[in-house]
């Protein structure tokens, strides 16, 4: 089972692909069923409070997924997102990263499926869980 | 079952908190158990080929619930996502506002629950549906 | 959008493939896009203090969405739920059926997504909301 | 952070409460947050052609998540499943049990949040995941 794309060329891919948001992703480690990714958290990402709102949250997760199924399968910028369930549970630390580990349960030629535990950068207990079902397009 | 924050209070308290996104979307209607909620879609809700991001259409489903919520517990800028299941079933058409129809299914003291189905304007097959908890502060 | 299968198809389906609980279910409509099932409530889906285990639920549910497939696309054994989010609401009421209202939201190639909303017979407020997907097996 | 029921415990509990049911689990393991359970596969969990049905799954994932949270919250039978989001991602293996390793991901006051992989015996690919959420009943 390789790893089709590394760090580097899915970072690469990212900023070709999703110019608008790539920059506030960074990829910590690519493995063949984990990967670890950063929200470089910004003011676009806040709340009144101080706190990170639930869309950046989710996108960090949607991120997450497809570049674990990209690493898999190489560079498929059509692969969507067919499903996802989210938890929100802990309000997450002001003024640090958040980091998303993802793990590859299912790599159908159909669907891939990933879950994610999302972290404020420092913490042990998760800030959300999501998990996420991936269409990959025929060949 | 009265309502307690029509749709110009809702815009209204949505612009005092949500600064960063409030323009982003517009509220068509507000019932007892119902909401027509809008995306207003912009370059910073796109994709390359002019399809609308995942975390937009999620923005939107996420704004919605908490618009219902609101319009029946009144202005608790607290009120937080603790679950949200979405599913993303077709492609949005292009250049159109999204509409998004919620209905509320719940209203406990502790926990709304709410579903939510996204059309691309002029369409009537959805683009997505999603299911959202949010916890109500307590008094 | 022919229906493929009516009730009487459908329940006669039902009693061959699913032998063990098949008795358990009835259908009471049949449309092109709904589709509205019972669960005959009896000992066997009941917890201590005479409420309505969650397994017989989902059960409902998934055996609901199973239906509505299958009305459209014919008699295939094989099509197999994916995913299904659930959300338990209300306690349901002693001793009366569970009524189930199913709407299909998408019928592809490959998947179909439907909704359901769980009440108890008599009742006006759900019990639980549903949405499940399944796979259809290629031709 | 400490256990407050062991795995004798649970199995007492679980016997006294659900009756119906108990006799198909059975609790290999139970740690500070996380739990190893077993459904022992019969015929009333079968589906034509050997393989398990999926409200069967959804059972054994869902007393997962109570065992899980009762072995850290004392026995409190009225806690109850408010979500559940579940993906089916592989046909269970013939003749053996099935295998679910719970973490709990929250505890709060008044919920918690657990997922849960669920696997045939001996497999190390899973069959399903799930994410549940249990109200905690107030003192």
């Amino acid at each position: 089972m390789p790893i089709m794309m590394d760090a580097d060329a899915l970072t690469v891919f990212m900023k070709d692909v999703f110019k608008q948001v790539a920059d506030d992703f960074a990829i910590d480690h690519v493995g063949e069923t984990d990967l670890t990714t950063r929200l470089l958290v910004g003011d676009q990402h806040l709340r009144p409070g101080g706190t990170i709102s639930g869309p950046s949250i989710f996108a960090l997760a949607d991120v997450s997924a497809y570049l674990m199924t990209l690493a898999r399968i190489g560079p498929k910028a059509l692969a969507v997102t067919t499903n996802c369930s989210i938890d929100f549970m802990r309000k997450p630390a002001a003024g640090v990263d958040l980091i998303s580990r993802t793990r590859l349960l299912k790599l159908g030629k159909l669907l891939s499926v990933c879950d994610v535990l999302v972290f404020s950068e420092g913490m042990d207990t998760p800030v959300a869980r999501a998990s996420l079902t991936y269409a990959i397009p025929p060949k």
